[in-house]
Formats: C-alpha cells, structure tokens, sequence
C-alpha cells in the first residue's frame, strides 16, 4: 500500500495541481447517478429493469421537426451534393469572428427566443466551445485567481468545473430558499456580498441562470431589476446564463436580462455579458455551440481572441446558419417545443400530484424540482443521499439530488423529462408511483423508515414487471394523449 | 488624453489580468500580415494588385478529392436523406469520450500516416478544440503557473497564446541555429535547461513540433533518441506536436517520437504526450479537430474532463469517422498531397533558386523558411522588420518574418505555398523575382539599400500588371505543369 500510495503521489508530482486537485467535481451524485446509468441503461425491450436517466437536462421532443427541415434542405450542408460546392472555403475557415451568417442567425435567434423587440448585435457574438466553453471563457476574461463571482443556489453542479476548475476562480453562493419559492432577493444578495467580503473575498461578479437550472422558474422583473441595481451598486459583473431561454413553455413569458438593460439608461452595460448555447434550446449538445455576448467592447474584443480555444466548427456554423435564418422554422420549432415540454411538465406533475408529490410551480427548463422532503427520514444532506441511493440503485431512476446543486435545503430532487420518449416517461413514471406507494405502506411514525423500506422494495423489484404492468392505469397516457403524438 | 487614459485604467480594472495583459501575442507581425491581407486580399481579376496571403498554413491541394468522397458517400453525413436518421442521436451525443468510431478512425489514421506499424491505442485519444485547444489542454495538465516549457526556436508564434496565455505557463527556447540547419542538439538543450535552472525556473518539460513549423525539416532518428534521453534524464514531460506528419512529401520518411518510444524499453513513457490534428494533414483547420494522446493514463483521464472545454462537433466527428475509416480513400489522399506539395515546394524553390535565393532544404510542412539574410542592410531584427514592411506593404506578400517564430536569426522568413490556386502561386512567384530583381539594380555596397529601394519599387509598382505580365515566363508553369493539374 505505501509503495502504491509513493507511486501516485510520484506520479502526480509529474503532472499539474490543476490536474491533480479533483477540482472537475466529478466525484458528485450528479456525476454519480449518470455512471449508475451508463453501466445499466434502461431500454423498453433489451433492459426494461435497466437504470431510466433523468439526470439529463436534454431537449429531444423535436427532433421530427429538425429531421424534416434537414432532408428539405439539403443545400444546408457541405455534405451533400447540393452544397459540396461550399465545402472547401468552409473547411478552410478559420477567422476567429466565424461564419457571418452563423453570427446573423444566432443574434437573430437570440432575439426571436427573447421576444419584445430585444435585438442582439452579431458583431458581439463570440463563439466557446458549448456553454460549458463559454462560461470558462468569461470568468477568464473577468476574474482574477482567486476573485469570486457569487452564484445563487441551487446552482448546476457543473458550474464547479466551468467556472472554477481552471481559472482558479471562486464560487461564493447566494443561498435561496424554498420559503419564498428559492427567490433571488436583493438580501440574499447582501448577505453574501458581506460574507464575502468579511473573508477577504474579492467579489468581482454575480452569475445567476435564467430560466433557472436546477428550479425550471423564470426570473421575474422586479428580481431582474434589483439584480441590476445591485450589481450596478456594487460594481460587479453579471454574467447572465439564459441557455434555456427557448424552454419557457408557459406563461409568464420569459424576460431576459437584454429586456432590462435596454430599458434602464443606468445601468453600465459595460458590467452586463450573457451565455448562451443551443444545446438546450435546439437539443444540440453534441454541436458544441456556446456564445458568449457582451456590451462591454473590451470583453468581446478579449472573448474573441479567447474564442480560438473552442471555436464551433464550421461544417456546424453552416448549417446553423442556414436553419437559425430559416424564420418560418424557427418559429414552427419554438411554438411546438414549448407545447411538447408543457404537456411534458402537465403530465408528470399531475402523475405525482397523485401521489401526493409536490413541485416546485415552474415554467421553463427540461425539468421539474421536485420535492422530497417529506421523504426524508430525517431533514439532512445524509438522509437525502440515502433517498438518493434508493432511488438510484433500486428504484432505479437516475435523478440528481440537491445537493448536487448545492441546495442549502435536504430533500429536493431534479427530474429530467424531456430526455425519453413516451415509452420510458411512462416506465419512470410508473416507477415513481410505485415507489411512493411502496413507502406509505411502509411509513413508519417518525417520518419514512428507508431501511425498511429498501427491504419491502427490494421484495416488490423481484416483482416489478407485473407491478408495472398494472400499476399504470391508461388513463394516465392514452395513446391520443399530445406526449404519445409528440413521438412521431 | 489623461480622463481616456484614466477610463482605460478604470475600464481594465474590471477585467481580469489575463484580458489585460495581450498575452494572446496578436501583436506580432505573424497576425499584423494577416491584417494587410485581411485589408486589401489578392484576387486575380477583382484585386490583381491586393496582397497575396503567404502568410497561412493551410493545406487547400486536395480538395477535389475530398468533395469527390463527399458525393459518393451522402451515409457520411447526418444532414442528408441517406444520414438524416443518424441526426438525433449524433446531435444530442455529449459524452467527452467522443464517438467510440470516430476515435477508432482518429487513432488509425494517426498510425497510417506514421507509417512503420506504429499504432495509436483509440482509448487514449482525447478531443481538445483544434491544435490551439489541445495544446493548452496538455499545458494544463502538466504545468502550474510559473513553470516552463523549453521549446526550440524558431517555433510556432501562437505557441505564446496557446501555451502560456491562460495556464501562466513560460516557454524557454532552445537556441536553434542555422549553421547546422537549425538541428536541436544535445547541447543546445543543455544550455537552455540551464539557464532556466540559473534562473530558478521550474522546467515542466520539452515542446517540439515534428515536423517543423516553421523549418518544414523533420527529426532524424538519432534526434529524436536525444530527446528522448534528455527528457527520461531530467525527468521532465515530452510533448510532440506531430500536427504536420501527413504533409511529408518526399524521402527522408517521417519518424514519429511514437516509433522512437516503441522501440526503447528505457523509456518512461508516462512523460511522453502528442499534439495532434486534422487542421493540416486533411486540411480543416474550419472543423476544429484538435488530440491530445498521451502514454500517461492519469494524463488521459484528465485531459477527457478537461476536453468538455473544447469537445469537436459531433456532426463533425461522424463525418470524420467515416471519411478516416476509407482505407483506400485515405492512402489515395495522403499520397496525392504528398506529390502536390512535392511538386509546389520544388517549383517555388527551383523559381527563387533562380534569383540566387535559396530555402532551407526541407520536406514537409506547407512552407519553405526562406533565406533573405543577403537582403538586410544588416544582421538585425530591425533590418529584418523593415524588409519584412516592405515585402508586405510594397511587394504586397504576407510572408512572415523569423522574429514572429522567435528565429534568433534574423533574415528568414517562412512563405507558406499550399493555400493558394496556381493562378495566384504564379502571381506571387512573379513578385518576388520582380522585387530581388529591383532589389539588385539598387544594390548598394554595404548591404541592399531598402530605402532607396522603396522609391524605385514604387515606380516599378505603379507598372506592376505590365512587369507580372512580362516577367513570368512561361515556363515556370506550363498548361501541363502538375500544379496546373492540381487545380483540377
């Protein structure tokens, strides 16, 4: 053991501290629950007892929409005969400032997704390597080592990596809670504007994500304004992370930060820069298309030298432009998504309501906040992980705990539900209710005994096809329902 | 001037350091050219007399065999009828593994372009956001702020953005000269190591690019088995940017550091790392295709994590998975670049040859380093710059000047011959023998006289369509020429 142990710290004196100081934070449930996936993915026909992932904030209810789009527009790609002629001055491209058109269809998306008039200026997009490269890339414009931009909580767990793991940037949490529905409030903000500053923490931004990512709720004007007061106050940055701006499936609608700025002459605008990404709002993660947006010339101008670290490839620049420009598309594809993810929403927590399961009332992302909490045999972060791990390992659900996202609150869950298709929302949702009912049989007077509970489960598991089976009555998805429509 | 100057400071105390310090080196005369070009570019009937870019090592010869495999293989591409099924599943692909056939083809490609039966593990091939991204990526993993990289000089320019900018890595060079072909001896590395321990600086490790940019020479064995002793002695990382491998074009064969490591059981290969690319040796420096291999297991665990940052399209990826698995198509496409650059590199040097200016002998890479130590009115960067001004603006090629590669010479200058059609490879050829042909009517004793040259220029310049026509023979580049016919 002491010579394997000499060995590691051998050879990881031969690498950096970067490299070595697990600062990735991919020892995480969040992390976790998706390896659970991966080593037993659930599939209807080939491994219905598999793990169902709803750990993954993906947008796949329109792909019919793409895919037709895509064989209508052939001369859209480099790739086919209609458009090979493009392939060589697209391959070759590799200015820094991208594609023109790509720059135009973006600003112009961007825009058409934020409604009211809100214009975005093409020759102030700046490409990263999806918004994960995007974030990275403005905490390095902004923030020094060891700076801090504070984060309202619950905040995505992998803002841990992007924002801090390379630039050696801190993340200092502006803790919301479920009493006033995790609202960001100007004393939120305060409070840990002070902390920070009693620790000697040089706050140089707030970072808030709008629609909110774990939450699913829309910031709504008043909050945006006294977050632009504030950071105005205090002469910080607000990066504002709008990539699930297109989400927003229901009323009220979404107001982006641009909306605000451009109506108050007070602001320094110079202090306000945006992410953003398709990876959400289009479904395309795989494309890597993350922008960041500034109206600070001296950010777009460094962003942009920055961008050449993770450019979006051109053969992707081409074809997003010619689809992004496509405003008849465009259009059909926002109104339909948000219909798709509203019955989405609709459905899975009217199933849980059901069962007495509450979520928190959202209108926007790919999926709900779900709480718990009555759940837990006792209200900590231990007991949530117990939860967590039945669910995970014998339930079998890839949920992420909120902890994860480093929610000052125990008993709060995110659940994925724009990830599958109907078959498999139907087997999670059944899986859930089963769950549920499973542990009020076994209640036990101080809260639910999960102990006893896991072995109950585990006697029901041998079981649970039949269970699945009967436990799902039709009515919850009939085969007319719009989430069965919205598979073809 | 003293409140913009105060606004300045005011402005930049927002931003961190790294926006502030233009260590992204863009202040160079390598970037400065490409804006000369960006400002006025060379076409052969819009702008005859705009500036011919030599500047860009792009490799465009063989585009007409890639847009031929496009057409015959639509399946390759996730936007057309044969492909559009492929399109859901590629576009939501996230995984930083990559897709297990692209890293296939990625890691058989790398083996076939070395040649010599070395082969590539794909488990160990890593995405990093073109060369720029997967250079910073290695950097960050192996070097905390403060240490440094030697790395022989002449090197690439953007060495200084992509290896120092953000991870606060230093490069120390290795002295390289031209009275032995700028080799890298033994010695030479010895004497840089030392100095940077003389100067308490922690050397990481060793930086080489083979084959050179910007020498176009590759490594001979016995080289390379120096390196490698030297790296295993000091116990410092190896890092060998093999970017360039494909664009060998004639014989002495290329020698990958991968055949050197096979073959020596004294080697400690988890100090051993590649750079690798498709921006040269295909040509797509637009699809930011960027690897990072390494023998170190812990290097490729956490270059993946770190890869997020800067992940390849994965429209992208599933192209270049299928195009790379073509056997025949890939031994077609890498001997038919070879011969095309073969034919470029001996037309442009026999060309200058013939007004007694001479390359280093070379044979591989996109460009010759070209000896213009003769025209200097003297042996300084100075007098190097003023010629480079005047090749730039007067002559109106964007050559780029040794200084930007950090040549300790001055006088050479790297021309890159394979990003252009013949028509405008004649063209410039014209140029240059128009301009050394100026040049020595205005000899003067001491050195060349570039500013009584510059008068004369400008009066040769205000006739220039009348000299190109004239003094281009024909027979520098018959209808028959095989440049013509790459054209094709």
């Amino acid at each position: 053991m002491g010579s394997a142990s000499n060995d590691q710290q051998h050879k990881n004196f031969l690498l950096s501290k970067i490299a070595t100081n697990h600062g990735h934070g991919e020892d995480s449930p969040y992390f976790d629950g998706w390896k659970a996936y991966d080593k037993n993915p659930f599939h209807p026909t080939n491994n219905p007892g598999g793990v169902i992932q709803m750990g993954l904030a993906e947008n796949q209810l329109c792909f019919d929409l793409i895919e037709d789009w895509i064989r209508r527009n052939p001369q859209a790609s480099i790739c086919t005969t209609e458009g090979v002629k493009e392939f060589k001055d697209t391959a070759i491209f590799q200015d820094y400032h991208g594609l023109p058109a790509f720059r135009q269809a973006v600003a112009k998306f961007m825009g058409k997704v934020r409604g009211c008039g809100v214009t975005f200026d093409p020759n102030r997009i700046v490409m990263g390597g999806g918004s994960t490269g995007a974030s990275e890339l403005i905490t390095f414009c902004l923030a020094d080592p060891g700076d801090a931009f504070l984060v309202p909580s619950p905040y995505y767990p992998a803002f841990d990596r992007d924002l801090k793991w390379r630039t050696g940037v801190q993340l200092f949490p502006v803790i919301c809670e479920s009493s006033n529905d995790f609202k960001i409030t100007k004393a939120a903000l305060e409070v840990a504007y002070q902390k920070a500053q009693e620790a000697n923490i040089n706050v140089k931004g707030l970072m808030v994500t709008n629609p909110s990512n774990p939450l699913g709720t829309i910031l709504d004007r008043e909050t945006l304004q006294s977050i632009v007061s504030f950071i105005n106050e205090k002469r910080i940055h607000l990066v504002c992370d709008e990539i699930y701006a297109a989400t927003v499936f229901s009323n009220p609608k979404f107001i982006s930060i641009a909306e605000i700025i451009e109506g108050d002459d007070t602001c320094n605008r110079d202090l306000v820069h945006f992410v953003y990404s398709l990876s959400k709002d289009m479904g395309f993660p795989g494309f890597r298309v993350g922008i960041v947006y500034s109206y600070n010339d001296e950010v777009v101008n460094c962003a942009r030298k920055m961008s050449s670290f993770g450019l979006v490839s051109t053969q992707t620049q081409h074809l997003i432009a010619s689809m992004l420009s496509d405003d008849e598309f465009v259009e059909r594809f926002i109104d339909e998504s948000a219909n798709r993810l509203a019955t989405r929403y609709k459905v899975i927590t009217r199933e849980l309501g059901k069962v007495g399961i509450e979520c928190l009332k959202s209108n926007g992302g790919l999926f709900c906040w779900m709480d718990l909490r009555k759940l837990l045999k006792e209200p900590t972060a231990e007991a949530e992980m117990e939860l967590w791990r039945v669910i995970v390992h014998d339930v079998k659900l890839n949920v992420s705990p909120g902890s994860s996202f480093h929610c000052s609150e125990p008993g709060w869950f995110r659940v994925c539900f724009a990830n599958m298709d109907d078959e498999t929302m139907e087997a999670a949702l059944k899986r859930i209710l089963n769950f549920v009912g499973k542990l009020r049989e076994a209640e036990v007077p101080s809260g639910i005994g999960i102990k006893s509970f896991k072995s109950n489960l585990r006697l029901s598991l041998s079981s649970s096809r039949r269970i699945e089976e009967t436990i799902m009555s039709p009515c919850i998805l009939s085969p007319r329902s719009p989430l069965v429509k919205a598979k073809t």
